[in-house]
């Protein structure tokens, strides 16, 4: 046995409240108790979203909502714009073209964040009404960069083309605000800042996307949102929801909002911050650059002759700090380190201490204090958990 | 506070061992330990699916992977038999036209199983070849029928067409044997007789139906069989699983495995016939006919005077047993009692006992002796709990 601490992009460590939350008994989806349930966690996400739209929960992994969005507001032939930052831009884009949509990307280079300058000049060079919709990742997982969603939401609002957001690892921990910031679609998940085991998807529409969505001709059963939408004004879900999950949903829903949302926001501000200094204090560069740099995902180079699969390892096995590795092209090269939702800074200040020890800095001042206590327990022979 | 019982066709009651396990702190879904986990239950689920084939496993409702079977295996306006003895069935026909399928269907009296000599003589008509699916429900929770699918499996391993079950509120409580029966896609949930919440789907498809799946032209990218087969195969899944779900189902698949299946079976068998045996005392009707009633959902009809949502509501609020009301044509004269998953003799004779009371029957040799305790709790006014 030991404590070990979860600093992975996702999924995130669930607070002891939320676990207990889950624990209830088990009820009936038909009942008025589930009812009640559901209405309440439902004004709790309008509050999150930032919207006063209807927010859909399926019980899905996050790229569920997506293909949920996709099918719900485009028909084939359909012509989209992809921002790609990262992993998850690109597996968003890949999904359109499953589904028969005309997709474009705009490739932007690992750890840039989107230009929006250069979005919007692709958006017009069709005549400004040639997109249907374009697909924007606010929080690359992949690279550590959190994209500007305002100003290309902006100029959707002015335009035909539907703004799609994939607010999976930014939602309650970024600042987001749907209605503010005219976003047609946005989706999250459970998993990630909203602290709850996976297996919750949410999406919301615009009213605009809504009336789209009537002439949407992909075929859908289990995600329509014309179904969901009509259940959940009856406080119901089309199929059974997974009700345990939604018990911790209200718990962590009511710990971020009895707190205050823009108080996470600004507890995210501070982690991000904090983390950062930690990574130049070591002397090491960050995948994203630093006005593009998330809140909530710290993507870091690993020097040579380091190797960044070997540093995760070894956080996890002398430490018990779980980081994740890059993807795709950046495997074996990056680090990924999750700062969000159930985080404090002792997590932050055990992760840099952990990657520190690993990498065999130059202890500073603190370290040294923390490393009299670590040369006890390995002097004890219990360093090894 | 009080002790509720839950006797709803699903979700049914979660055993504590299984809530405990849920609450082990979350992991990372591309950790070892989580591919150990996962590599386990996999196993498991192979043996409740009495299959040596893989067993797919979703974030999702039961419907969702209904849908995820129909867009992986078939195309477009491919033929398909429907055997619809009630709601479920009738739902899996409209899902199947939703997706441009050419949907044939036989429809059956509620309370009657389906025939597999009609339904083999629909398959032949069209020489044979004709259908690429035929659609089954195992165990049809509408109505509390179960559904002969050896006489059909067996007629559809030697003809071209696929036989596709769900078999949500079976799995793991009535004797369903995928590889012996013949049976091609296999699809079921975490929240009946597994003793899971909800919020996980399960698909398995025999050989012949992988090879078809390679030709069906429907896009699919989260229900994508493929890349969860080749996912599963490195001990993961494409997409964020439902962690804490899983930890629970493991411990429920290793409850039920280490009791044997086939002693799930006969608690199952032994439980029907004693709810039977106790609605058949009471004077009452079942919506099924004797021979195809299921082991796991009793429907019965509510004679007037009495309404059937009153007497469900009167069962909730007086003796804290829920039990579900009608769907469809059936709303307001049925009541439907599961008695699956985590359901003992007690609960099966507390439910009797108190639809008994609230239908106000001649009390039976064994209800006077409950009554006299009533009585006395009445007396001291705790019965009104």
């Amino acid at each position: 046995m030991r404590k070990e601490i979860l600093m992975i992009p996702g999924p995130t460590p669930v607070p002891p409240e939320v676990v207990a939350a889950m624990a209830k008994p088990m009820i009936g989806h038909r009942s008025d108790e589930f009812s009640s349930l559901f209405r309440r966690i439902h004004g709790y996400l309008q509050k999150v979203f930032r919207t006063e739209q209807d927010v859909l929960t399926f019980p899905a992994a996050g790229t569920g909502a997506m293909e949920a969005v996709l099918v719900n507001l485009f028909s084939p032939g359909h012509r989209i714009l992809v921002a790609q930052t990262g992993e998850f831009g690109f597996r968003f884009g890949k999904m359109a073209r499953a589904f028969g949509l005309d997709v474009t990307v705009v490739k932007f280079e690992p750890g840039e964040g989107l230009d929006p300058d250069r979005m919007i000049q692709c958006l017009e060079e069709g005549g400004g009404n040639h997109y249907q919709g374009v697909l924007v990742t606010h929080n690359e997982t992949s690279t550590g960069v959190c994209n500007d969603l305002q100003n290309l939401g902006h100029w959707c609002r002015q335009h035909h083309t539907l703004m799609v957001v994939d607010a999976v690892s930014s939602l309650g921990a970024l600042p987001l605000k749907m209605d503010e910031w005219g976003l047609d679609a946005v989706v999250s998940a459970s998993q990630k800042a909203l602290m709850t085991p996976p297996g919750l998807a949410f999406a919301a529409l615009s009213p605009r996307a809504w009336e789209r969505s009537k002439e949407a001709a992909l075929p859908r059963v289990y995600w329509d949102f014309a179904a969901a939408r009509a259940s959940l004004h009856k406080g119901q879900t089309p199929y059974t929801p997974a009700i345990s999950l939604l018990f911790g949903l209200e718990q962590a829903l009511e710990m971020i909002l009895s707190e205050g949302l823009e108080s996470r926001w600004e507890h995210h501000r501070v982690g991000g911050k904090a983390m950062r200094a930690g990574i130049a204090s070591l002397g090491l560069s960050m995948v994203a650059r630093p006005q593009d740099a998330s809140d909530t995902v710290t993507a870091i180079w690993i020097p040579e002759p380091h190797d960044a699969n070997g540093v995760q390892e070894q956080m996890a096995i002398e430490y018990g700090v779980s980081v994740a590795g890059g993807q795709g092209n950046l495997a074996g090269k990056i680090i990924r380190i999750g700062h969000m939702g159930y985080t404090s800074w002792d997590d932050i200040r055990t992760t840099i201490y952990a990657l520190e020890s690993v990498l065999g800095g130059r202890p500073s001042k603190e370290q040294k204090a923390c490393r009299a206590v670590d040369q006890v327990l390995k002097d004890k022979g219990v360093m090894d958990r």
